[in-house]
């Protein structure tokens, strides 16, 4: 009984390793059930995955969203969310929700930002209000709104960064998360860790192994997806994954477009959030198998195909390409709706995809297909 | 079987005669099926009720949109939607569509606009083209696109305007719908006209009279919600409704307010349309028997309450005003769609209550009872 194991304690399991690749199926359980895995997680910065309902999310084959920390900490606060009940609750979302650590936007959208070793001092950026995150007030904050997976604080080193400075930062990253590894947090949830260490290989093999060394229940991998070349974000994958326990999830932060879901879960990724679903959603650029639909196009003006024939997402199982271009050029709300309802599903089908293919030990043939269609897609 | 019969020819019966009030209910019967009437009609301006599904405006208990014919025949135009089958195989709408003529448009938003006798010429706000409205043309339009009940051209009459301005404008509205009597119409179809005639007595009985000798399925009442006080709109009412064979039914175009459509239906009233469900539901507006919540006021930052305690909405039924606010305060589009869904079942409820307070010869209690509960609303 696989699922009432999981309902109690935070629980990783490896089903299927494949024989050629790191890529691997697995199951997560968390307080709020399964997670398949190689998994793919919407993002729902204030709670909601913008635009769609939790019954949409969870049509779509998604099993688990991410909450943005230090959004949801600013607006609608902490006591808020904890008076209605917790996140799940609040949003309406039975499933699975991780948590960031708010460390990525506090570097990137709080101002007056100071960094001590005992935390990070900021301004919000909603009413200029002075706050302090220190790596027990993340944990609290993640524990209190009802987060399954927490994430411990880290800082996302910019790129490019000098060795001096990357070197500097992964260690406050370490030590952040020794601290974080002693504070308590409510039973069945897992907290994770963030790699960090730039794009310079001793680095993140040091930060991966003391962060081994301390012990988490999963290990993200940060400061990837951030301007570099996806070489070198493959690079660091390639040095990172094989440090880390095979039993433990890995989970690849703010990744991706489809090829980079395939290539990280080569690369022995189990877990993915980004907002290229949702966003591409709503700026009309619709996923398929055949390549990107940029629905605004005129050769969809009359074009009375599904965006992808065959496709069982409501959107493509009622509309046609030719009103989503006549919604989206309206500037019809309900047009980014359909649109990011079929890129989540879309995504989800996806990672449905990949996961049979790593349990029928193809995943190679099925990164050379998916890529063959890619290639074969028409534009206009 | 009046379900059949409806299928095959515009039809109406009054069902129920209020014994102290014009109010009556009624069935209406359309290609796409039957309209309860009094009725309210939510507005899919290009096809689509802003934000929200075929489905879910279903759900509201709507079984008649209107859509403008102005808009969608500048965009996405006749021939798209003709090639995509008509309005309702386009938009996923299955109920009856209602269009109102494009008047009111080309009056209010179109750029250089000239009236001569035979139509109106006007610049496109779209794309700066030039186009030329006659009765005839805006019927063709509608037929083309699908529309089941059709609405013939008109000159809305601005508030205020001079007896002069007002008798020719009406004039001329009575000239152009003996034209487009003339004009044949899909089979099944129903063809309303508008009567005009400003805020003089003489001129709105004149218009109600010869429009009535021409002979229409239908009577809008137009040029009303205009910008006078709600006493003279109710003057007008009691001037034309008495005018209108008892056998068709009364459509007053553009209103509006839960309070307007109770006192339109006193009045005679069949038929209403108005943005205020969806546009309020946008902008945090919510309507309920106690009268209008504004969302984002911080009272509701942690109420745990649904908008509206015994609604069998999806909104009501599944979110807090807090995580309505919440959504609200941080932009979430996701939010303006639960609130219109809100909004929509709040307006689709008081229609069948109205209804059902007619059947029951209880209609003057009803408003009674309505005003009654409004005034009991706590505000924050």
């Amino acid at each position: 009984m696989p699922y009432a194991v999981c309902s109690y304690i935070m629980d990783f399991k490896v089903i299927k390793q494949d024989t050629v690749t790191q890529a691997r199926v697995g199951r997560l359980g968390t307080p709020r059930g399964i997670v398949d895995t190689p998994t793919f997680m919407p993002v729902g910065t204030y709670g909601a995955v913008r635009g769609v309902t939790p019954e949409e999310v969870h049509e779509s084959g998604a099993q688990i969203v991410l909450g943005n920390t230090f959004h949801l900490y600013l607006r609608p606060g902490t006591r808020v969310i904890e008076k209605m009940g917790g996140l799940h609750n609040f949003t309406g979302w039975g499933g699975t929700i991780l948590t960031d650590s708010g460390g990525y936007q506090v570097f990137s959208l709080a101002k007056l930002r100071k960094i001590t070793p005992d935390g990070v001092r900021f301004q919000s950026p909603v009413d200029g209000s002075e706050h302090f995150f220190t790596p027990e007030t993340v944990m609290e904050i993640q524990n209190t709104i009802g987060s399954d997976i927490i994430i411990v604080l880290d800082e996302c080193i910019p790129y490019p960064s000098t060795y001096e400075y990357t070197k500097d930062s992964t260690d406050m990253t370490i030590r952040w998360a020794e601290r974080s590894k002693k504070v308590a947090i409510g039973t069945g949830r897992g907290l994770f860790c963030v790699i960090q260490g730039g794009f310079f290989k001793e680095l993140r093999e040091h930060c991966t192994d003391e962060l081994v060394n301390i012990g988490f229940d999963g290990y993200a991998i940060g400061g990837l997806s951030v301007g570099e070349p996806k070489e070198e974000m493959y690079a660091v994958l390639d040095q990172v994954t094989p440090r880390i326990p095979l039993d433990k999830p890995r989970y690849l932060m703010g990744v991706g477009h489809p090829d980079d879901l395939i290539e990280g879960v080569i690369r022995g990724i189990d877990m993915f959030d980004c907002v290229v679903p949702t966003r591409h959603g709503r700026r009309g650029y619709l996923f398929t198998d055949a390549g990107r639909i940029i629905i605004k196009n005129s050769c969809y003006k009359d074009d009375e195909l599904p965006v992808e024939p065959g496709c069982d997402c409501y959107t493509c199982s009622k509309y046609s390409r030719a009103y989503l271009r006549h919604l989206f050029m309206s500037g019809e709300m309900l047009g980014l709706r359909l649109n990011t309802v079929h890129n989540l599903h879309y995504f989800g089908r996806l990672m449905k995809e990949i996961r049979l293919a790593i349990e029928e030990d193809r995943m190679l043939q099925f990164r050379e297909h998916f890529y063959s269609l890619q290639k074969e897609k028409t534009r206009c």
